[in-house]
């Protein structure tokens, strides 16, 4: 099978100095590569309960509605403050620099429904966890947290297991 | 066949008075909605030579992945300014009050690629044309514009149409 992290184009030092930046517009752009992408990550949930799939703004919506259209489910969007125009509920996390918010809209999810998340790469995990609050204060149940990429040594996916979450992704970049 | 419309969700006075807000969550979280979408979008070029599709941020991106994917081919985002991390050309354009900058990657496209532009929504046409201008600045030949929804009173299908453009639309909303 052709190696998906083939098609991942890495950028030294972006945004800044000493960041490795795993651009996934690449894999996009390449047929082949958009499909090994849905196809694999659709293939991993194919015989489990699924609901709605989730995705965190922006390249969650990328990756989340063309598996969502895959595995015939819905597909639900996380924004950023101010995105959604019904009503939401809303979650601060924390970034760098100060706090920001994320949103989902309250009628997203129903109660007891069964809900993958999915997102690009998981680092430290802070975003995905907010995406997670969100999730349970609507009442769904997380089958599983889905990325492209995981970045074990920023420890995110451990975070997510250590709260009882099933984790998966598509391929996992060290400090190479 | 069922219709698309019946699956949006019209918010009255958003995100100001007079202005009737035409919402796609509600079609996107319904698995049979998101199919229509999708089946419905890709059909309509199924027969035509596409080698890319091109999603404007957001909500551009939840559908034209998904209908790339479905098409079997790449996906290029064009983004708001400073979100692509790689070599970009930009594109100004106005906004009510000042203007912003959209860009893609200068990798995203080859010469003479045949691009497929998909958005959520056609309005006045101002963010279709900053693309369709980002689009030919690479080379790239335009097979048409793909919207969920046009907004004929706003005038933005007829703009792309004297370009010389392709329009197509799965729903149309009038002041109703």
């Amino acid at each position: 099978m052709t190696d998906i992290k083939s098609f991942i184009r890495t950028i030294p030092h972006h945004p800044k100095q000493g960041i490795m930046f795993r651009d996934i517009t690449t894999l996009l752009k390449d047929p082949k590569g958009l499909q090994l992408l849905v196809d694999g990550l659709a293939e991993q949930y194919a015989n489990q309960k699924i609901d709605k799939i989730v995705g965190i703004e922006a390249r969650g919506f990328v990756i989340g509605a063309a598996v969502a259209y895959k595995l015939g489910v819905g597909f639900v969007p996380i924004r950023k403050s101010g995105k959604l125009p019904a009503q939401t509920i809303q979650q601060e996390y924390a970034l760098e620099y100060g706090t920001d918010v994320m949103e989902i809209h309250q009628d997203a999810i129903a109660k007891s429904e069964q809900v993958l998340l999915v997102d690009d790469l998981i680092a430290t995990g802070g975003t995905a966890m907010t995406a997670v609050s969100l999730i349970n204060q609507l009442g769904g149940n997380i089958v599983g947290c889905a990325f492209v990429i995981d970045l074990p040594d920023k420890g995110g996916a451990n975070i997510l297991l250590a709260k009882g979450l099933k984790v998966f992704s598509l391929c996992q970049f060290n400090g190479e």
